[in-house]
């Protein structure tokens, strides 16, 4: 292993650490984080590689230094949430919360029926290739492999949201990226209703070939429709 | 001067340092940064500072680690465009790129209308009191002080993004925030059409108050149609 390549496990290490600390609430906003020396002790690491863990979760609006005071873990508001990093975090560490699962469906639904009317508009034919290319894996994929067919799901989505030519939404691909991957977690436990979902998927694709405005714009309604009511019975479980 | 204000301040110009060098393409996306005892000896700085900020900058997306690499400057769709301080960067090192204000005001048109309707539904009285205080804010500083009425006009869209009570549109409220402010900037030499602007501002406020959702989205609609009118001429300058 590399210098390079150890001094990074080392950073995710410290990262994950400190980040889970803020996120599970050991660090409560607008408390003081414990200072250099005694958070180096707890993990064992040096005040450089502290340093650049507290560097980077600074960047990502959780914590900031505040004089006479050292660093302070910021109101959970400026926390950078749609980061798709920290949305991954809060994945992968248990640490999701409703209301954010239910902001982040209610945004879905703004953002992508309008992304979809975009793209009916600006999709190249390299785009229309590769949304047809996501739509056969997803039915490919059923109902033999679900982890597969997910993925291909998500790339549906990340595509028209790139074919949008919109800088801003093609930059939302994580943030709703993650928002999808938390819905698939959470709805496992669920019969997910597929097939309604692959049509859905299909529909979409047909009016943006289409170069339909309006059409693309309803059916990618329709199909969060279509994934929001397979999420209430799981959402109101969490809530 | 503390010892943490003091390295906050070397934080803040290293940071500057590097990121304007790959903002302006001084390193270009694809290329890999000097390695670190040359960018040491450029700056001026410790092997600790430089680390610090190469965190930062790899936390906005903007480089990342290789193996046997080192530092690569990540193509520019990998960066975290709408992190609110790379967009304040962006505007104060003049290296906007026209594309993105032109898809920062087309996500304003999708995001606000549906906010307006949110905030029309969920709006507390606190919330309605914030929006007629900046309001009044405008018509108070107008013609005299334009940039506190700016500042005022910041601050309604702001509000209305909060009162929507989503908190994926209440994290937008930096980028879109960043994205008026560079609206502002970039007509500051026009005449800008304020009295119409206030007129509908207070059009939205109006029907948030009478929890009127669809009046509220389509006054949002109108409100920003205004703005990209006063913008058109500016923009066509930039492209």
């Amino acid at each position: 292993m590399t210098a390079l390549a150890l001094r990074a496990g080392v950073h995710r290490d410290v990262v994950r650490r400190l980040g889970l600390g803020i996120l599970e609430g050991t660090w409560p906003p607008g408390g003081r984080l414990p200072n250099e020396a005694d958070l180096c002790a707890r993990f064992q690491v040096s005040r450089t590689a502290l340093r650049e863990a507290v560097r980077f979760l600074a960047a990502k609006g959780l914590i900031e230094a505040r004089p006479r005071l050292g660093m302070v873990v910021r109101a959970r508001d400026s926390w950078n949430l749609l980061d798709p990093q920290l949305l991954a975090w809060q994945r992968e560490w248990g640490t999701f919360d409703p209301d954010l699962v239910r902001s982040l469906l209610e945004a879905r639904r703004v953002v992508e029926p309008a992304a979809a009317a975009m793209a009916a508009e600006r999709a190249t034919a390299a785009d229309l290739a590769r949304l047809e290319a996501a739509l056969l894996g997803m039915v490919r994929n059923l109902p033999g492999d679900l982890d597969a067919c997910c993925k291909a799901d998500l790339a549906f989505h990340r595509e028209i949201l790139a074919a949008s030519r919109n800088l801003v939404f093609a930059q939302l691909a994580g943030t709703i990226g993650a928002a999808l991957e938390a819905s698939f977690r959470i709805s496992t436990e669920l019969s997910r209703s597929y097939e309604r979902t692959i049509e859905a998927h299909r529909d979409v694709l047909e009016a943006i070939r289409l170069r339909d405005r309006p059409a693309a714009e309803a059916r990618m309604r329709a199909l969060i429709d279509v994934a929001q009511a397979d999420l209430e019975p799981a959402l109101r479980e969490l809530a």
